[in-house]
């Protein structure tokens, strides 16, 4: 198990001065009350402050919008099990009996949770600026590759793929309203899904913008269920 | 102009190194492209951020459904908004003529978004500490008084509330599943309404933390809307 937990630390680039925040970290709730969730919480805060941070200071030229979708598709729970699954922080998990037998540790959902959790473990031991270097090492292709055009294409997209791997129909959008005089129009689409029964808005500056960000938006909720 | 800003720093507490980023944090889009959408988005991560860190320290007996309830609870629009009306901050926001004349400034997402974008302006004018000390200040007397059960309270019952002042239908909730063994149930309940046509999940140890967490994403997503 130390050795282990060694080489985990090698891969994160971060070792802890209290190894206890690490096993909490990994420890998944179907082990018992005392678990990672509550790192998970803190960890998911922070992660997403350094992502929109390094967006803010990167993109001057974009708006709200633009870096509000290229953070969504940064720290999409797809994203960041491919980012654990990098790590292979798979492996190290603890799971109770039930998730161990059932390949828990290949759940995306389990693998994004462990590892907000070890970003908030990181806060908690080695400090803002420490969990800050390693975040945005962890996501630097990814932050270095991400563009408004890229996030916009992968909401719409991910949304279509996403409801067709389900045998699910596909979503629709509509115009709901056009804001403000011709040189700053703000357009707001609402994207409906039939099964299950959900509508999300978006606005933007286009009506292209708007869908993606209602697409965006249908995404996290589907995320959230 | 001058005197008010000086007003302004003195109730916020806070001096502007660069003053250039107050006037910024408080431009509405109404006045043009250059306003303060992008502090929003950059104060909205950070205050959510330090409001998760400081309760993830003070309740520590606290699960993660009942610190995202209480975190969801403090940063509500609503409650931004009551902020900035304590700090005076609606008669110094910069509004285009429209918003003017329609009394923009006393709008909640108005104030909500302008204090917003004042945190994240003292952030990049003082760094992260400075703002902390800041935010923490401001809520104080609210962080001091939420509680997993003000929380719970407040999430059904302000969809009720807001519900009923519109003339809409109540909600419906209803169980969904039940996971785990007798000793850590999760409860997973849906919250319906029938007009406009949403659902809601959410999930917590017993039916009623289940009930109140769809409560409170359905209030979210109201909120989003």
């Amino acid at each position: 198990m130390a050795a282990n937990r060694d080489r985990l630390q090698e891969v994160l680039g971060y070792r802890f001065a209290d190894p206890s925040l690490l096993e909490l970290a990994l420890t998944h709730r179907s082990r018992g009350a005392r678990n990672n969730e509550r790192l998970e919480f803190l960890g998911d805060s922070i992660l997403n402050h350094f992502i929109a941070e390094q967006l803010f200071q990167r993109y001057s030229e974009c708006d709200e919008g633009d870096l509000s979708r290229m953070r969504a598709a940064l720290v999409r729970g797809e994203v960041l099990a491919e980012l654990a699954r990098e790590l292979a922080l798979g492996d190290e998990i603890l799971l109770g009996p039930g998730e161990r037998k059932g390949g828990g540790r290949r759940r995306d959902s389990i693998l994004a949770d462990a590892l907000e959790a070890i970003v908030g473990a990181m806060l908690l031991d080695g400090g803002h600026e420490a969990a800050r270097e390693r975040v945005l090492a962890w996501f630097g292709e990814r932050l270095a590759a991400v563009s408004p055009q890229s996030a916009e294409k992968d909401a719409k997209t991910s949304l279509q793929e996403r409801l067709q791997g389900r045998g699910l129909p596909l979503p629709e959008y509509h115009l709901v309203e056009v804001q403000g005089a011709d040189h700053c129009q703000q357009f707001t689409v609402e994207c409906r899904l039939v099964e299950p029964v959900l509508q999300q808005c978006g606005s933007g500056s286009s009506r292209r913008r708007a869908e993606q960000a209602a697409a965006g938006a249908m995404l996290e909720l589907l995320d959230g269920n």
